[in-house]
C-alpha cells in the first residue's frame, strides 16, 4: 500500500461559494476520494491550513507520497513545517505539487528558484500534450487530453531544467506551458502538474485523475534514508 | 570572424516553382544573405546536394558553424560525408539544424534516436515562445514571436532530453512543439530550430533571422580538438 | 518474469586460455548463470559473434532487457543487426552495456558520440563509489565496493551528459571514471557499467552481480511501443 | 570589465595562526590579488562576516560575478542578506562557490538540497581530472592537475544533477568527488569548485587560479533581468 498524505489549504472553499459548490468536501476531499478508491493506495491524512503547521516528523515518516495544493495562504505555512516536509522529501518521500502550488514555499525551496510564470484567468480550454510517451506518468493517456476550462499559465516558468518534461500544455489563447515536469532532489521524487484551478472541476476529470494516480505510483520511494548527514569518515579500505 | 558553412539540399527549389519564387537563390542563398551581412560572420561555402558528398575534412576544418537544411533528399547524402561532418561536430564545429533537418542523417546520428514527430501542412500560424529568457539565443526576442504561416510540427519529438529547451512553439490548430533545443556532443554545440518550411518566406522574418544569428554566435566553438582518440595512457604522476 | 537476452562476442575465450580458465562457459555463460538463478528473470537466449548477425525483430520482441559485452570484434557485428537492436531499444527494450562495450556499434549509435576514454592494463584495484544512493541500481551496495584487479578506464569519457551518474570509480593508480551511468533514448533505458575485463573474474564478484541484477530490473520496460513513426496527423479536436 | 565581488568569512584567519600565515591578507585577499591582476576583471569589493550582512541590492547590481568562501560562520550570514544575493543570482549575477561553501546558506538555497558530503582531513594529495575538455572552465588545464595536500571530500555529494560535471577529483586515500560542477538557476550561472581548504596554500596554485579565472569569465552574465515577477498577462496577439 502506498500511504498518501494530502495538503490543501482549504481557504478558497470557505471564502467563495462557487468553489465550495465545485468542491463541497474541499479540494483535498476530492483528491482523497479518487486516490483512496485505488486498491494500492490509502489516504493517511489530509492536512489543511488549520493543521499543517502541526505536522510532525513522525507523521511524515508514515507518508510515502504527499500532494500539495495551495494558493492564497502559502505564506501562512510556517517555515518550520516546510523544513520538516522538505527533509522528508530529501529522505525519500514523493511530492506531487499541483497548480498554484508552484508558488508554495515547499516547491520554491526544493527548486531554488522563484517558480514564477505568467497567468490569465479567461476560462480558456487547454490541451495537455504527452511529450514523453514512455514515461509511466503518461500510462493510459493518448496523444493529449482536453480540459474545457482552465486557468492559463504561460512560459517562461522559472524552474531549473527538469529531469523530464512529461507534458506541455497548449491553451486556447495561444500560450504554452511545461504542464508536467519531474525532478529529483536527493532521495525524493517530485512531480509538478499544472491543471487544477479551484473554480473549475478539474479534479473530477478522468484524465487528470489518471495522471495523478500514475504520479503517486511513480513518486512512491524505492528507498528512504534515515538521516541527512555530512559525516567525517575514515580512509577507505576494501569494504 | 565566424566562418559559416551552409548546407541546403536545394531540391524543392528546382522542382516546385512556388518554392523557387520564395527562394530564387535557394534557401541557402537567403541564409547566406542575412548571415553574410553580419560584421562578425563570413560565409565560407554553401553546399547543395550536388556538392555535399565531396565535402572534405580540410574544408570542415575551415568552418566554425554549419547550418543544415534538408527534406526530400536526406538519403542521398552519403554516409561517408555524414561521418566527416559528425566528426567535425564532435571535434568542436557548431551545427544548426533547421526545420525538416530533424530527419537528416547528421541530426539522427548525433541524437541516437529517430527524431520523429507529428506534422500537418495547413498553413497554421505559430507563436514561438521564449522558455529560457536568459539564453543568449533569445537576445532581442520578446516573450514570443509570431509567424503567420508555417508547417505544424507536434509532440512527441523523439529526441534525447535536450540540454536546454529554449523555445516552445504553439500552433493555431493547437499543437505544441519544442521548437528550439540545445545539445552538446563532445566538443560541439548543436541547436535545433523548428521554423523553416520551404513554401513560406520564413527565413525573411526578422525574428527568425535574429534567432539564427544568435545561434551561430552561441555555437561558435570555444575549443576545437585535433583528434578523436581513445589513448592508452601511463599511470599518472604529478603532471 | 523479465526476459533477458545476452550478447557476448566470445572471442577472447577462444583465443586466450587465461580467459577460458576464468570463463569456461564464456562471459555470457557466467552472466546467464547468476541472472538465470533469479526468480524473476529468465534467460531467453545467449548470442555470440557466431549468431548475433542472425538476430530477428521477432526474437527482439521477446527480450525485455539485453546485456552487451564485446571488445575485439565490434566491427564484425553487422550494421543491420545493430539497427534491429537499436530499434528494439527505442521501442522500449532495456540495454545494459558492459565494460569494453563502450566502443560497440550499438552503444555509440545510441549515444551519438565516440565513447572514447583513456585506459591502462596494470591490474589496479578499483573502488566503485555510489554517487546516487537513492538510485534503485545501488540497492544492497554500501558506500562503495572494492575490486582487487581491473582494467583501468579514465576520463574524459566521451558520452553525452548522462541522465544520472550512479557510480564513479577510483583506481589504484589515480584515475577516476564515471563507471555507472544511465541514459534513456525514446522508450528504452540504458545503463553503462564499467567493470568487466575478460582476464579478471569480475562477473563472479557479489557486488558486481548485485549491480547487474538491479540494472536488469531497472531497465525492464514499463512500456513498449509497437512502431517508430513520424505520422501525418489531423488537426486536434477534443480527444 | 567583469566586476568581481568576493565574500570570505575571514574567521579562520583570525583564530588560527597557521591559516593567518598562509593567508596574511585573508583568503579574500589572495583571491582578489590574482583576479585583480587580470586585465578584464576589477575587484569591486571584498566582504567578510563583519560586512556581508549590510550588503545592499544596489551594491549587488554592480557585481557581475561573486565568489563565496565560508565554513565556520555560515549560520551568521543573515537570511536577509542571503535572499538579496540569491535574487541577484536569479536575475543574472554569476556565483562561484568555493570548497566548504558547499554548506553555505546561499548554495543550499539555490540547490534545494542539503549539499552534504563525506570528508577527511589527512592532507591527502588530490588529482583534479578534466571530465569535459570542451568546457571553457578547463581552458589551459591538461588531463588533470595535482594538489599535494588537500582536505578530502567524498561522494555522495547531495546536489541536484549538475548541468555539467567539469572536474572529478581523485584523492590519495581513494575517495572520488565531483570537484567541479556547473548549474544555472534562472538567469544566473553557478560553479561549485572543491579545492580550497584554509590550511593549505591552494589559492596560490597556478592551475587552481586558472580554473577560477576561467569560471569568472564563464559566469559573467550574458543577460541580467531587472525584476523577478509573475505577471498577469493579456491574451497574446501577433506581438
Amino acid at each position: 500500500m502506498i500511504r498518501v498524505g494530502i495538503y490543501n489549504e482549504n481557504v478558497h472553499e470557505k471564502l467563495d461559494e462557487n468553489v465550495a459548490m465545485v468542491y463541497p468536501e474541499g479540494i483535498h476531499g476530492q483528491l482523497a476520494a479518487f486516490l483512496g478508491a485505488e486498491e494500492d493506495m490509502e489516504i493517511v491524512r489530509c492536512y489543511t491550513l488549520e493543521t499543517i503547521n502541526d505536522i510532525t516528523e513522525e507523521e511524515l515518516t508514515g507518508i510515502d507520497v504527499m500532494l500539495w495544493w495551495g494558493h492564497m495562504a502559502h505564506h501562512k505555512v510556517e517555515d518550520e513545517a516546510v523544513q520538516k516536509v522538505k527533509n522528508a522529501v530529501l529522505m525519500g518521500m514523493g511530492l506531487i505539487v499541483l497548480h498554484s502550488g508552484h508558488h508554495s514555499k515547499i516547491f520554491r525551496s526544493l527548486m531554488g528558484t522563484t517558480c514564477n510564470l505568467t497567468w490569465r484567468e479567461d476560462g480558456d480550454f487547454e490541451r495537455v500534450w504527452v511529450v514523453n510517451p514512455a514515461h509511466p506518468i503518461t500510462r493510459g493517456i493518448g496523444r493529449f487530453f482536453y480540459l474545457p476550462e482552465v486557468e492559463t499559465y504561460g512560459e517562461p516558468f522559472a524552474i531549473p531544467e527538469p529531469d523530464e518534461v512529461v507534458f506541455i500544455g497548449g491553451y486556447e489563447g495561444g500560450e504554452v506551458f511545461r504542464s508536467g515536469c519531474t525532478f529529483h532532489r536527493e532521495n525524493g521524487r517530485i512531480f509538478y502538474f499544472q491543471p487544477g484551478h479551484e473554480t473549475f472541476p478539474i479534479y473530477y476529470d478522468p484524465n487528470v485523475q489518471t495522471v495523478i494516480k500514475n504520479a503517486v505510483r511513480w513518486a512512491n520511494p524505492v528507498f528512504r534514508s534515515q538521516a541527512l548527514d555530512c559525516p567525517h569518515v575514515e580512509k577507505p579500505g576494501k569494504d
